[in-house]
């Protein structure tokens, strides 16, 4: 079932700390690492930290931008330590490993940003979901290995819970796997030229309005089905365009 | 509440494990640490793995043996990784925030051993109870300052459960007050009509197509600003079959 769970480091500055995270994973039972533009890597100072999960690191994959790393995920939540003014729907720890858990068969990923400055809002549009880690107000400073260990803990303590409970609970949701990355980036292409033809859209200007229905659509996680739905009104608004023209 | 809490590290070899320990108290809003026969202390390592929480580190008590560190201490839970031939009450982090906190008005101390060898028998005979953090079966070398991180989070989580106040969940959402009822079937009506006026829905066809939309925006708890931006899409293509009709 942690086969389908894959951990992304963002950014990450700090050898020590993939190793650290490596470790923190493989303690869960977690194994699933991915790299974007590590700093260093592979790195001495990674494997020693990773004490014996040197096997995370050797299967790791590496990428050199965000957007590459998630195309196969399903389900995609980025931690964040900020309060953030724009409303991302929010998840404690545990209400993340409650959501990755019961979407079976469903490749997920849960992404960890920068030690300084975490993730950007533009990583964070990709998400479906922002996971909260709560922190003391005073001092929210968490180290990325030690959000990744209380994250992998939640998933192992509800995967022990889940365990003990009848298969039913893993049916019930089998019918909602959220669209696939790659489905709502053709998605959202489709979105924004329709928005672009009727008007609405002017591409010369900010694209705050994109980066509004980013949002708004991903944290509805839509299946495949809605996004054949959603496509059909846009290709039908397209058309009146079209039909009109000289 | 916290104040009532002492994390004792018990034989610290590495400098940095205690550094990273006070970090995750801190983020956890705990303070109270005990180091019982650190190797090396106070210690460079230790503050720059400390990373802003020195003032935890500064104010450390220290003991050269175990049973003077957990004298003022009412409640004593010793941590551990192995499965121990004898019978201690054995408590889930969760379970071990839960007793901590609910127990008003008496020091309580969570214990953490060696990096390689955890606790004594010696020292796990004078704690009440033994707390394990699960971990997977083939991997379970979790670092000492990640079992504080757990430890500390679950404390965290269960001290905000109990601090809950109705006026405080509402501000912590301000922000994300979904649109009123009446501005959603408002979007609907508006949403069913332009679905008409460009071809995409036959009104004399069953309505399960409204149905499935319902569904969709229903779930995403849509803000007024969100169904505003969503309605001036709708008047957009409307325009266009309006401009080109004869």
């Amino acid at each position: 079932m942690f086969d389908q769970i894959k951990i992304v480091l963002v950014g990450i500055t700090h050898p020590g700390n993939i190793g650290a995270a490596a470790r923190a994973m493989k303690t869960m039972g977690l194994s699933q690492l991915a790299l974007v533009q590590p700093k260093q890597f592979p790195c001495a100072e990674a494997t020693a930290r990773a004490t014996g999960a040197d096997d995370v690191l050797a299967h790791a994959q590496l990428f050199d931008n965000f957007t590459a790393s998630i195309q196969d995920c399903h389900l995609i939540l980025g931690t964040s330590a900020r309060q953030r003014s724009i409303a991302w729907p929010v998840l404690t720890p545990r209400a993340c490993a409650e959501q990755t858990l019961t979407i079976p068969h469903s490749k997920v990923a849960i992404i960890f940003g920068r030690e300084h400055s975490g993730l950007t809002n533009q990583e964070l549009d990709q998400c479906h979901a922002m996971v909260q880690i709560p922190t003391s107000q005073s001092f929210g400073s968490l180290n990325v290995a030690a959000a990744v260990q209380i994250i992998a803990y939640e998933l192992r303590m509800k995967s022990e819970e889940l365990q003990v409970t009848p298969e039913g609970n893993l049916k019930k949701n089998s019918l909602v796997i959220p669209a696939s990355a790659a489905a709502m980036t053709q998605f959202y292409q489709h979105l924004e030229q329709t928005l672009i033809d009727i008007g609405f859209l002017d591409p010369l200007k900010p694209r705050r309005l994109m980066r509004r229905l980013h949002r708004l659509f991903n944290r509805t996680q839509l299946i495949d089905s809605e996004v054949n739905i959603l496509r059909g009104i846009l290709t039908a608004a397209q058309e009146q365009c079209r039909r009109h023209k000289p």
